[in-house]
């Protein structure tokens, strides 16, 4: 079966080598048949890449857009002028190619910054790829390759839910590995869907979506200066209109949630140079910002990923991570344990506490490591269990992010 | 000539092993000869240090101490109630030693975060080591040797200058490696002096002193535990009492900056794993806050760090720091040079300019590296030269870096 972006009813894609990278997969388009609502979050670096500036500007003003044109391997990023020329150019041809205005079209660039895109082989790729536009499986996975980068491995989720009677699918791809930080996003994230929605809660949803999942990955603390999250919704599920905050809004919210979270775990796992996957769970903050705070702050700590990279359980520069997040909390009161399919280890309870350190090291030499921390031990011994809390993911700090960032544009 | 801690007029130190490490040096004792005025600074970590805790208490209820013992290996973080008294053992230890009451004697730690001190050792090493205090250079050079733990250099500096006709000393010694970030300070800093000042100009002079020098370096963005600078002034130079902010108070701090400076640099050249010392000088800035934003951004990005381990002028991914850094600036009215003794060049300059990648490359070899950051490029075009400058100093990410916080506690 298809859980691919073409899988939802109205969507075609396409992705190819058209040669702005020497070899790889380059080029990605993906195309409603009709007018599609949409939603974005974008970069809150203030240094924004041309097709960021330009998105923000098509998106303040119309709720729908019909493509998306997307290229690897240039960021088209601190490219002045020329860089926003080419943008508008990339999304002309693709508008021409449709049949409709250029500002129903989104772009989205990917690579190295600082260099101007060769616009004329990009002009020409998309004209080459837009024939190959089709609604099957291999349009779908080839449209994941056009928009990796470092990737090691191709990023896609799919969800299925049934509102008022009718089967609504998403489907999301998306891009990471380096300049992944908490702060607006992510990469590159495009999820296509049928659900029938209005513009105002598609982009409430996004919104709140973007906040529980990208936002809470963290690969190397640098927010990139082109980091997109786009929603195409082509309403051809047929499902009774969303248009307020009811029971639908929140299945749809849910299913989002879902393929999001995926897309952002994918992220933290394949982070360059990645071994781990690392979530660290924090509970019992007294707000959902201090949660998050603590959650983000251990999670980037490059002592406690380096740690984790070591199989080492150093739960010390987690708590001095915790410690200067910006968060108030009692380390007295303090819970921290690990745990993975091998295991699970308390390592620190109100104060150190003496524990088996190979066992530890077991635990944590698996792909997937749990760090969860409670931030008010009591309340998990029967007491309030009140207090906010917040879910991140990372991944562990190994020589081969240095080897891959050391020499990226050689 | 004497230039070490020991230098300045009415101080002894001391330096040895005493069995909290396997082979090296991990007790430091400085003892002044009469009530020496203090200053302190202290980390912002909610997560303090028991001997930070100690420190700031002691140092809110008097300004004058007769001396400081500090220990390696271990830093009595994370340590509950048996951390704190174990502080207070030691400082009663080499309180009963001196003839002086307990809270005359300030207490520092460093090393592995949340294992209880083996306080039988340290106190009997307190006794060993204190008949050997000694004025001498060896001692000074023992007590610079007692405070390092990754460190692979010994960092100490030293300033004479003259006052009202007096000659004045100040020398300091610190030990540096991980858990550095802009935030208070540093990890261990300590400055003897033999200046007559009063104890408000002493803090007064230190804060100043230590926001335009330890709080500008970053190694890894993890503002530890234990991070403190410490003032110690014998008044024995006698020179006329420093009590306002006159030209002579101005001429000890700039003295004083010299030497916080000085072991500053040196904390970031000994980052661990660091091959090169990187120092960014941001000017043009609307505040003083931005420009230190700014600067501290680029020194930490882990992706710019990455990128001048590898010798590539990517500019783009200090553009990208700069962006996120929380400041705001206009990105087509920036010029970014790099410079080494090898040379210098310009890559961005209100735009991507070409230049010759192999040249860049050949002077990011170096030792050091200047990146030299112009928010307003016009402004250095001969008109206003207004605008705010800062300076912070960081180092590259290396595979070391990562094998040393790999596998730190084994």
């Amino acid at each position: 079966m298809n859980q691919t972006i073409t899988a939802p009813r109205g969507f075609k894609a396409a992705g190819a080598h058209v040669g702005i990278k020497k070899n790889k997969e380059d080029l990605t388009l993906i195309l409603c048949e009709k007018e599609a609502t949409v939603a974005g979050c974008f970069t809150r670096n203030v240094v924004k890449a041309a097709p960021v500036i330009y998105d923000q500007a098509i998106l303040n003003g119309r709720n729908t857009v019909r493509g998306i044109v997307i290229n690897s391997g240039n960021a088209n990023a601190c490219t002045g002028r020329q860089g926003y020329a080419n943008t508008v150019a990339m999304a002309r041809t693709f508008a021409e190619l449709t049949g409709c205005s250029t500002d129903e079209i989104l772009v989205c660039s990917t690579g190295v910054i600082g260099q101007q895109l060769p616009i004329d082989i990009v002009i020409d790729g998309i004209k080459q790829v837009f024939p190959t536009l089709n609604d099957d499986e291999q349009a779908g996975k080839n449209a994941c390759l056009g928009i990796m980068t470092t990737d090691t491995i191709e990023k896609y989720a799919y969800e299925e839910i049934t509102l008022s009677g009718k089967t609504v699918k998403l489907a999301g791809i998306c891009k990471g590995s380096g300049m992944i930080h908490p702060n607006m996003a992510t990469m590159l994230s495009f999820v296509t869907t049928d659900v029938n929605i209005s513009s105002e809660l598609l982009r409430k949803a996004l919104s709140e979506s973007v906040s529980d999942t990208y936002n809470m990955v963290s690969v190397d603390r640098d927010t990139s200066t082109n980091d997109s999250a786009v929603v195409l919704a082509s309403g051809l599920a047929e499902n009774k209109l969303i248009d307020s905050e009811n029971e639908e809004y929140f299945a749809f919210l849910a299913a989002l949630n879902k393929v999001n979270k995926k897309l952002a775990m994918y992220i933290a796992r394949d982070g360059e140079g990645a071994t781990k996957l690392i979530e660290v769970t924090v509970s019992g903050a007294d707000t959902d910002y201090n949660a998050r705070k603590i959650a983000k702050a251990v999670v980037s700590s490059n002592l406690f990923k380096a740690a984790m990279f070591g199989a080492d359980a150093n739960w010390g520069r987690a708590l001095c991570a915790m410690g200067y997040s910006g968060a108030s909390f009692d380390p007295s009161k303090v819970r921290l344990e690990f745990s993975s399919k091998r295991g699970h280890i308390t390592v620190y309870d109100t104060q150190p506490i003496v524990f088996d350190e190979n066992e530890a090291s077991e635990i944590i030499s698996e792909r997937k490591i749990c760090v969860t921390i409670s931030l008010d031990s009591s309340m998990s011994a029967g007491k309030d269990s009140g207090g906010f809390s917040a879910v991140a993911w990372g991944c562990d700090l190994t020589y081969d992010y240095v080897r891959i960032n050391g020499d990226y544009r050689s």
